[in-house]
């Protein structure tokens, strides 16, 4: 691992004008500004090259400058970038609609498209919400979700995102109602195993459910395999299939937030693939969906549910950039993509190399915990005693530092904290879907040295 | 007139896979399908041409095939379509932010930029409250805005439009407050004149505050012109300088929505540069910022409301797709083309020329009872008597009819009604700002023989 080349980070402060002004204190240094980007690089414009370790934020599942995708961004910006849906149809529109139509199976036929995994919530909760009042079930209306979790960063979708910190400082613009605990399977409570915490989860779902009333709870969301608000969490079989019989014993429609987990990265196209016997009753999906490359959303909906809405005068919802057919025609290139070649049969393989790497460094380090998750979308969680499991100071705010340590040494990791730690810290490992087996090796190798290097930082402080 | 082609419009039948699906029934006919689009005109897979009236939804500032803005969102795809700023800077965004202040002026000088007007409502209204959080004043959170009003579809967003009929049905997930009227100027309560009614409203506001406590208003949000709720609405200029008194005596922040009045489309850059005495603390753009091409919204906030944040831990925001580098870069190409060819000036130069015909068409046509608008946001409202301002029965379903009878005479309409229809039906003229004076002309023949055959449509049927 000596030959990893640490690059230094002299970035000039962040600048008064873009975006990091929001986020980054008045001459604080601004982040590395990024020149060019191909496969799994992105370079700036120091001429420092990052390995693109965690796909953004697990989105640019095909790596950068993938040249189909960029020509069909320009064919059709050529022809025509934008046509409105109230007014106007466009062939990308309804090729995209039937490839995702196809790639999701049966009961999942219709797409709705927007611009990102937000709108996606808001508007699965929407569609759910009219459908239930055009059926005559208008007492329906509460979204239970799990805690943590996050479905997006509007109202409406951090509503039903478990991240207590955010619900204090919003609060009062949010029309919250329960959140159940997420299955999680490294720490668990006194007395459990991971399937008797994940039983006991869905118990609770059910509970709230009876608590709440069932005529008046619409939905369940969840991460079939979670993100960043849990660390990539993927529950014990039982937990799916339990739940899936909750909502159906009460009429509650099952919704499957497949932002990250979807659009193959979990090994199949949709995470649920997995659990063929907890079939979610709607999905959303982004991020992979375009790879990055423009921004779009998307709610896949049974056909009888958008027909009741189509007959009762049209779900009564829509955006400026709904539908868009640049966007539409970008989302088919990738999706071309990626059947062709079987991204989802290399998510999978490559995932299984990533894990027995992670694995070995989890058994060497002192600081990694746990290493779970599916296919691509896999996370380490980081702990100061692998006995006690005791986390990291949170003052020390670790997965941010990682990720400062990460850019030095040629790694870009995306880094998040849900409600401000509570639940542990966890850094994403979720390189692009095209990943290779020399690629996946040297980012295994550049993260240890990341590691590494944090271990030597905390002995030398003694925190650990 | 008779010179204009009328095309028929056999339209097969929406299909499955399109966005349509959750509009149209099965069965019936689809929309015209967009091959082609350059300048003002859209081009079908049939072959049928339509001039864009309305810029789509008041978006395609720049019309359509721009070669500027081609040229640059190729050259940004071919470099990096992606970087997150959670991880990377990006010249795009830099440029953007810079571009954006310079135009919008002191006072409104950083720029949060997200993928749509929705996310824009979002953005503002959380970073107004978790200003007021960090800055001890927990107890607001109220955002006042009109009935009718629109500021997008998503929940938090809905929440402050005012369109009762979607608080019906969505209401529950819905944390609404007060709406005050919107200061309508055609149709006056008895004894009003547009001046008194406007300053009736204004101190509906100011009433509303006092009956909520001011304590707990955080702001108050409006359309400074308006446009599908309230067809253009244009208020006295008293209604603006008494609202910011208001809102300033209180400690309330005054947001304009520009999404649709901004980027030039009134005559200036923002619509609020008309009312230099009624200056908003807050802004959200979107539509013409990036004429259409890619999905982009923006909030402009004063830099110490910013900095106050960035130095409290940061806005708690963010999106996949915020201040992603292919739409900065489009954003910029929009902006640099709007500026170099004085498009606001433009539009306001056109805006007469178009005004001046729809008055012409108002003067003789019995359906249309007002025009009014600024600039190139301009719209018509329609009536069955002229002389009781009686709208057309609803159930014709007025603006959709006239949006059918465009396609035939090749003239793209977009319309929506709000609330039913409950406050009028108006019809708006926004065609993109590059218009020309022969084409104004053309396109005010083609809506003539629009209206006309609405006229003898009505006529027919014992309507009017």
């Amino acid at each position: 691992m000596n030959d990893i080349p640490i690059q230094p980070q002299p970035q000039p402060p962040r600048s008064d004008t873009g975006i990091q002004s929001f986020f980054l204190p008045p001459g604080t240094p601004g982040r590395p500004r990024i020149a060019r980007a191909e496969g799994i690089w992105l370079e700036d414009t120091a001429g420092n090259r990052y390995l693109d370790a965690s796909s953004g934020p697990v989105a640019s599942n095909l790596g950068h400058g993938n040249p189909r995708v960029l020509a069909a961004l320009e064919k059709q910006a050529r022809a025509a970038a934008f046509a409105f849906p109230a007014q106007f149809e466009s062939e990308a529109n309804l090729e995209l609609g039937e490839r995702l139509a196809r790639l999701c199976g049966p009961g999942l036929d219709r797409a709705f498209l927007v611009s990102g995994g937000s709108e996606a919530t808001e508007t699965v909760i929407k569609f759910c919400r009219q459908h239930a009042v055009v059926t005559g079930q208008g007492s329906r209306w509460k979204v239970l979700s799990r805690e943590p979790g996050y479905h997006g960063n509007t109202l409406g979708a951090l509503a039903v995102s478990g991240d207590a910190h955010a619900h204090e400082v919003f609060g009062p613009l949010l029309r919250a109602v329960d959140r159940v605990p997420a299955p999680f399977t490294y720490r668990l409570p006194a007395n459990h195993t991971a399937e008797s915490h994940a039983r006991a989860c869905a118990a609770a779902l059910e509970e709230a459910i009876v608590r709440e009333g069932p005529e008046t709870v619409l939905a369940f969301i969840m991460e079939p395999v979670g993100g960043l608000a849990t660390g990539a969490l993927v529950a014990p079989d039982v937990y799916y299939r339990t739940v899936r019989e909750i909502c159906s014993r009460h009429g509650v429609l099952l919704i499957f937030d497949e932002v990250m987990s979807g659009a193959g990265r979990t090994g199949r196209f949709l995470a649920a693939d997995h659990w063929p016997d907890a079939r979610p009753d709607l999905v959303t999906l982004a991020k992979g969906v375009t790879a990055g490359y423009t921004p779009m959303g998307v709610m896949m909906a049974p056909a009888a549910m958008a027909d009741t809405l189509a007959r009762a005068g049209g779900f009564m919802q829509g955006f400026t950039y709904f539908a868009n057919p640049l966007s539409c025609a970008v989302g088919c290139a990738v999706l071309a993509e990626m059947e062709e070649r079987d991204l989802p049969g290399n998510a999978a393989r490559m995932g299984e190399r990533l894990r027995a790497r992670l694995h070995g460094l989890r058994d060497r380090s002192p600081i990694v915990g746990d290493v779970r998750g599916l296919g691509l979308l896999m996370a380490m969680e980081l702990v100061a005693d692998k006995e006690t499991k005791a986390m990291i100071p949170l003052e020390r705010m670790a997965p941010y530092r990682l990720q400062q340590l990460g850019l030095q040494h040629g790694l870009a990791l995306y880094c998040r904290r849900t409600n401000r730690g509570t639940y542990g810290d966890w850094v994403m490992v979720s390189p692009p879907l095209v990943v290779t087996a020399d690629e996946v090796d040297m980012l295994a190798d550049r993260l240890e040295a990341v590691i590494d290097a944090y271990v030597a930082e905390l002995s030398a402080d003694g925190v650990i």
